[in-house]
């Protein structure tokens, strides 16, 4: 079951038509004759890299504009060039103009996601380290941009608080310090899950391995303590840096052995890939 | 009957809050003990204009934790500094990490749509321009992106395909050209609202002026070009600028005349506002 | 987008359906035979306008009834006699059973505004009036009463409180008055909104017409004071009459040239047109 | 549980709002000052029976609105006159305005059924028949319009096609007959619920009583076929008259002495009774 | 309209595969090459009778799988050996793997229903006992277990509060006893249902009858009981026998003359029939 | 955010209610007094393990009974014996008849997975084993039954399909065997979940070993093999037996050292544990 078949994809997007269309396109009622027909194409205006683009199918699909037909001249996770035609959608003009604004606004930010992972994948090139997300996604549109991400070559983090278990500071507090959450997640968890847990100082980190971690989450730290931790878990537990990285600095961060660096930009700052649609009519 | 209040931002939290939760927080439920109660604290880590404030309160209402209790220090449309405490969330603190995340993300994302708008807004000062948003939204946070560009000191465009008649390009094709367009949205359009017509050459300005339009988009024009455009509109229409403008351009934009700017990047391409959530358990 | 295809009236037909089929239609299982085929024959059984036979089709969608074909014999819009045919429904007769009651409820419901409607177009035939609609609707039905309106030769006033700006004399006292109240709207107000005030007094439209409103509604005035009215505002603002007008009065309404008469009758007490539906079954 | 309490009526209170409210009041926004309070007067503007009063409140409820107070001055089933105060609502003005118009359009129409089946049961006084309503009621409204036939004296029919059987004359057609249709739905009807045919003619009548059905639908018959069918019947089955049975009429059906007469009209062409609900604001 | 087609059971199906298939199911999406068809048998593992198999079909439609196509080898309501295979599902393998569980979770539940309801069926073959189910459902299940209920031979009680009447003895003690229990619900009750009234004594029994009540429910009594109870209603309404009855006991009740036994068990604890489905991929 | 609060579980509350309640509980309003209040207690009927006593009050909250108090008199997990009161619900009556339903069903349905779970767990006490479910839940009951599971003593397996990677037969016929389907899923899954396969045979069971498997499913073997595996294993994954395996066979798999034996039968078909819950009403 493909990631766009989902239903809370199906009721995003219900959602977002409902919020665009309101009780009925106005504009087009007045101004477009019934019956006319004519042919959309989504092109690039930057260079990127492509996700989202089967949604344009769906969009129409959710409209229920059963007449339009959608060509991919480019598929999800592709890198193309300004002025690259990605697709066609051809049509009932009053559909098409109904559905391409959020057609449009889906493709443009998602492939955003995808652009800036690809880049931050690449400055990590030749090294062990893989990118990751973070939960710090658009509210309502977390697997759509998890799914992007991949696009761009990251992998994903945990997808929300129920698939993955991971002892951040305020868990360690609770719990009474690193030693005690450890124990008391390794003793409940499924045992298909793994126990991540957040150190801020290198002693947090030796207590972890003590007490068995299966992840271990670098909390902000510099890239000479993060070389040190990486030294000290000696692979016992996965490492994974986190906090403030930047296409700048991953690098020097992937070069210390971690095996993750997580990265909330990708999903909370990405800017949208420009992108038009332009509908011709045949004479 | 307040933007927060509205059902389709309860929708969105409830969507939200399911895809974060999931199945439930397992991390929380091993590790926090039961009836632990604590403070967080969201602190603003870079300088910004706040929006969203309501939606802490807001969330842990949605999520039914009752006994969750938010203080405001800082209210909407407030520029704040680095550094600054801009609310207090008290409550059991298994409710305070589930509602967290989803709290942190609308706040920063709303307050970064808020903090590039006011940006624009401080840039045209003294001129007649307002700033107002597109439909280039996050589909879903309409409305929420919209109040946020409030907050910034823009103004809205039309919410949707409903509430407002913009003839564009394609309609115009359809339709047969600006004076024949206007004439058929005129004829049917309800009297409360104003006939918007899109032109890309002086010429269609002329046709527009004369078929009675109320608001002219000048789509892509160059400074000069709007420049003529104003001076031949002579007040008889509502002049908007669009596309392409940055902060760069927009002052020179604003000192043509023009009564209205919109502006896509405030809503597609904002940088989420960077700030932090620590929760303090008291002795 | 067709209204039919909002997902708003899908909605509604679901809960319709939901409301009358519970959990199955135990007569219908008990004694008709499985695969039976017929066909139903709508029926005027008195003069009228049509709207709504669009719904026929899409209440045998939402049931599911696949196999369900139906033609129409008249289109929307349309006067009809007692007696006419307005479309056959062709298939399964356990479907059929279980769709009718709801197309009828709609057809007739929907039929029954639209030639109330017509009646009040009627009557002001030759003069510049528009019949408009007014909010007073069916719960749940209002954008279908206001396209059952547009059949019947009627123009829409605003569809909602969000898509139209009217301040009604709550707002007034609450704003403090007419010109204060204008001064609020005109500059917070979206741009593509026109601004409308009610007024009941010739005192309020001479400030209205100075402060700069775009349509005056005449609360409950009598044909003599909205003549008057008519005459103040010399074409500065679009005149809407409003209240109390009848079949029987609003010629006179319509002749002192307002360009508006508002009636909430059209939506609030139009009764139901009769129509059956046989089904026949070959042998 | 009461009818007000139900899922369903919550569900079409908060699509009613949706509908009016959509994206936010933006007259009330701009003209009303946030924190004003004041109260709303419910004013009956011509005689009726009241019905759906306990609905204000409902719908303030729905709408979030918290501060406001309902207070009642008369009981669903009450006979009012002209001017009677029905209620006062009191809170903040900017939620008196969003939610007074959907109060107001569920109570008159509402009332508009419960006076109107006043009508026919004040006409049948003395006889041994009771009024019943239909399925043929406003779409979405059914269990309100049948319980304002209660308020106003009337009796229900089955609520859906699950909560009761009504071999009608389509089901006999394709059931082969009367007795045949008899035969095929006592032996599968569940034993809580009574088996009713529609008959047509004086000898499906006879076959309907030796059948062993429990109630009779006389369908369109005149007076004085109905006056023979009871005294066939005999007290064997219980009689309904339906089909074309208005206020002029209904007396000399009743006094056939049939046990029941179902009239469509109570729902589906009841007039609105006219209320205001004017707003004062306290100085 | 097919109890399969009733939006509730749709619902449910949403929401099971939702609650199943969560963000996508992650091994196949790494370990199924796109694009692979395969053929899934479903097997029956023991005896028993089949109910709920066109649920297969339904469940891949849900997911939206278009190209799986299910061929039944079997019908509802047929008794099957162990090793029958009752049905082929052909298509995509990731659609295959995401579906098949909940369709046999759905397939094996109600098939244990209807397999305990043939075994108390045919212990009471050749009395006048009916085999009725209870409200004792499975919650969010109840349609698709009385048609399993059905499917196995028995009969339907009421479906819900709202399409039965029946009086039992928390009701007797609020109205004030059977007769005046008997008399308030028979005045106000909709025509089309039976009244129905629990009785835990013969005396209570005796007030029934006499206060007319159409079927009497006999709450817990003995064998002796209960036939003395028949010998005293002799016909004048149904009687039920309720309470603590066993495939162990059940011949013994039924041959007392009663009309109707009701057995909560064949809801609230019939085992699953155990069925496997396995894929086959042709090479 | 305890499981009950979860939106999936407020949302079965809702359906199961609508599903009992349909248009309301027709027999209540006819024989309760309005007003009437009364307390009903939970009493056990049987022995057995207490799970899903917290649902009594959320069933009242759902139905919107805002008077209904409810009384804890035992906590979920604890054992119970015949007799037992575990509850008692106070408020109005008409409240308390039309929730005491769905409270039972859902209270004696838990609680009879949480005894059967008992049952397993109480049998290999002494030994490594943990008892664990699988997705053979009741469809829209899966978090319910899995905590039911937690109460008895037992472990969860994955959730569903997202939160655990189990490579299963067909997976591995689709990916070409164990080595080639661990490769693949190793390198793609999220680095927070295990990945664990089913292994057949034992050379099965070596593959999966040597391609580094972190846990393996022995399907269907006998006792010996079971034991040999875990020998092979030597620790290097987590074994888990599963197929087929009962009170009476349990120990037997305990005793050989897997870590974890996974039964469906805990959801599948555990009957329901009997109780009852009598109203009193104060004289």
């Amino acid at each position: 079951m493909h990631v766009f078949a989902l239903p809370q994809v199906t009721a995003l997007l219900e959602a977002a038509l409902a919020e665009d269309v309101g009780r009925g396109d106005v504009t087009t009622r007045l101004t477009v004759p019934p019956g006319l027909r004519g042919t959309a194409t989504l092109l690039a205006k930057q260079d990127g890299v492509l996700a989202g683009l089967p949604l344009l199918a769906r969009v129409f699909a959710v409209l229920g504009a059963a007449e339009v037909a959608v060509t991919a001249l480019a598929a999800d996770a592709d890198a193309f060039a300004d002025g690259t035609r990605l697709a066609t959608v051809a049509g009932p003009v009053a559909d098409l103009l109904v559905g391409e604004r959020l057609a449009l606004n889906l493709v443009q930010r998602l492939s955003g996601v995808a652009t800036l992972t690809r880049h931050y994948v690449d400055a990590v090139a030749g090294t062990r380290a893989r990118i990751v997300d973070t939960r710090k996604t658009t509210p309502g549109l977390r697997v759509l941009e998890k799914y992007a991400v991949r696009m761009g070559g990251g992998h994903n983090h945990r997808a929300g608080l129920d698939d993955g278990i991971l002892i951040k500071d305020n868990h360690l507090t609770a719990a009474g310090g690193v030693t005690a959450a450890l124990r008391a997640a390794r003793g409940g968890a499924p045992h298909g899950l793994k126990v991540e847990v957040e150190c801020a100082t290198l002693a947090q980190v030796d207590d972890a391995v003590a007490a068995g971690a299966d992840a271990i989450l670098l909390d902000n730290m510099s890239t000479a303590q993060i070389a040190e931790a990486v030294r000290r878990i000696a692979g016992r537990a996965l490492v994974e840096a986190s906090g403030g990285v930047t296409l700048a600095t991953i690098r020097a961060v992937a070069e210390t052995g971690v095996d993750l660096i997580s990265v909330g930009a990708l999903t909370h700052s990405a800017p949208a890939v420009d992108m038009s649609m332009k509908i011709t009519i045949p004479p």
